[in-house]
């Protein structure tokens, strides 16, 4: 499946395909760019599917060399960025050059910063290995870096020339990770378009199997999702991108008081779901199906909806620190009904206490 | 003077006008951006002018703090940007919060690079108070850090929202740094419009004598050359935008093989102007006079054209680790005549050397 994204001079295409990875060369070929690259992942993505991206950069004609950096969330820092910048002079990359992230979330988000700011701006590929990644990560130029203090707080948009998902890596991601990613995929099928949260439903087994032609299915149908919104928003300036977001605030906020350590992304993001879907019905925006429909197919995919021992308070100071705050206020996306968003900038901090307060078991 | 920079959604004004510096918080409330804000300068411009600012942007009902950072070159550290994103952190600046970087072009390198990457993107205003930066660096969205090998390596596009350009601030600068800053005027003058060189030779004398009539209307005549640059080639992507690298070529060159202490970046672009005009002269693009009347208005205006002991090796080096390389090559921006230029892609290195060698003394 190939999935368009329009976006002016910035347009690119999503690939979705059995065994893309080994076609990486070719593509970035025709996108005429110099013939440098520099390939950013870490030790044990490497090992997995170095190799087939490195032959299939040389074959194509590209100079390549390859940056490790530290697995997962270690990979976002300043000091790491910082190893990058001087690789890239040493190696002679310039602005006509490639940075490509093989990995996941964090070796995108990282990848991308360096991309975004190495002479204000060189071409940059991601090469996403996590469904998380892959439906949502990769895709729509947000880059970033941590700051002890707060997630992301450092970054850039800076949108790829090109996207290649290749649905066979995550057939070997751990069993956690796999069904983390899907907390994504649940998502869109909630805020943009009920048809698809019912195909996930109905592909759940096969999804859960990790059958192939299911994956490439659901994880296309997400980046299609996902790259409509882009397209009508590509900067985060309207609220419609703010629909991503959704699970997000509290997910975010439960990651942040447990440092990032209790909950994969995902859990968190499907608590978050449950927790904001809670919410819409506490303010009277949805009704009780609504909720149960989002929960009981989170449920269905292994995802937490329910924890023991919240820290209430402390995700609550987390939340009025969110990125989307606006002048202290934090807006909340919400769903009225499957397929829909609203997003309600005037939440009172009681109801979104007692929202919190139910998940826990 | 009002000089529009038409670029779709960033669009912004450049307001050329004495006592412009006064009315900062007023024209940036117009703008409907967030209430809080933070004044990036340093501890000897901020003596100057920071009261009229912060004055100016707390009647107009801004909450603002004051981040002091080094002065010169010694800001654009990430040492120094990491600060400034704590210090933003630390007083609960968000997206819609704007960064006011008063002074040269030094600080709004800086600060447009904390604005570029803070929350991915935040509202920037620049308060230039050098001629350079009045007439060149603060327009055009270009940011940057300097890496340690490698100045302006790490940095970003950023447009700001509003350019206010005082030209009453540039009578007390140093005679050395006015000087200076003439130089891109100049620039201006030689590859985009003979006019507007024209003009500049006629008012030499009451430029040097820093009369504000004639400061706003060759200030305000050279924002208005670079705006129209700026529109037509916002991200420096077709050969336009190069034209404002003339001089700079060799004059960057010339700066890194003398640790950036020997010249002012005027006097090195001063001496690049010379060098590059007759290499256009030397392959036979330009001819005698062209080069003679460039090298004239500059030495008029107390600019130097030659200079004793070059590194002309060194030289030669730095100019292949030049930013504007593609895949190696450096593409020379050179003027046939005045008012005109073009890009040359293959010039021989001899050439450039023996270019290099006319300077000397």
């Amino acid at each position: 499946m190939i999935v368009p994204v329009n976006l002016g001079p910035e347009s690119y295409t999503i690939v979705v395909e059995v065994g893309a990875l080994a076609g990486v060369g070719q593509r970035l070929r025709a996108l005429g760019v110099g013939r440098r690259a520099a390939l950013v992942t870490d030790a044990a993505i490497r090992r997995l599917h170095g190799a087939v991206v490195a032959r299939s950069l040389e074959e194509a004609g590209f100079a390549s060399t390859v940056i490790e950096v530290p697995e997962g969330e270690a990979a976002k820092t300043l000091v790491v960025a910082e190893h990058c910048w001087d690789r890239l002079l040493t190696a002679g990359l310039d602005r006509t050059s490639t940075i490509l992230g093989l990995g996941g979330g964090a070796i995108g988000d990282l990848a991308g910063f360096v991309a975004a700011t190495y002479m204000r701006g060189m071409n940059f590929v991601t090469l996403p290995t996590t469904i998380l990644a892959q439906v949502d990560a990769s895709i729509g130029g947000k880059t970033a870096i941590d700051h002890p203090k707060a997630k992301n707080l450092i970054g850039a948009f800076h949108q790829p020339r090109l996207v290649i998902v290749d649905p066979e890596v995550v057939r070997t991601l751990p069993e956690r990770d796999f069904r983390s990613g899907l907390a994504e995929i649940v998502k869109h099928g909630i805020v943009l378009e009920q048809s698809y949260f019912d195909e996930v439903a109905r592909d759940a087994p096969a999804l859960l199997g990790r059958q192939l032609d299911a994956l490439e299915r659901i994880i296309g149908g997400s980046c299609r999702l996902k790259a409509s919104v882009i397209e009508r928003d590509p900067e985060e300036k309207s609220d419609l991108r703010f629909a991503l977001n959704y699970g997000h605030t509290i997910g975010h906020a439960l990651e942040a008081t447990t440092g990032y350590a209790r909950w994969t992304h995902g859990e968190a993001v499907s608590l978050g779901i449950a927790a904001e879907a809670r919410l819409a019905r506490r303010i009277g925006l949805a009704d009780e199906a609504t909720v149960t429909s989002q929960e009981a197919l989170l449920t269905r995919l292994g995802l937490p909806v329910r924890a023991q021992q919240v820290d209430v308070d402390g995700v609550l100071t987390a939340i009025t620190h969110d990125k989307k705050a606006r002048d202290g206020r934090v807006p909340f996306v919400l769903a009225p009904r499957l397929g829909q968003f609203r997003v309600v900038y005037d939440v009172a901090p009681t109801e979104v206490r007692a929202a919190v307060q139910d998940l826990v078991v």
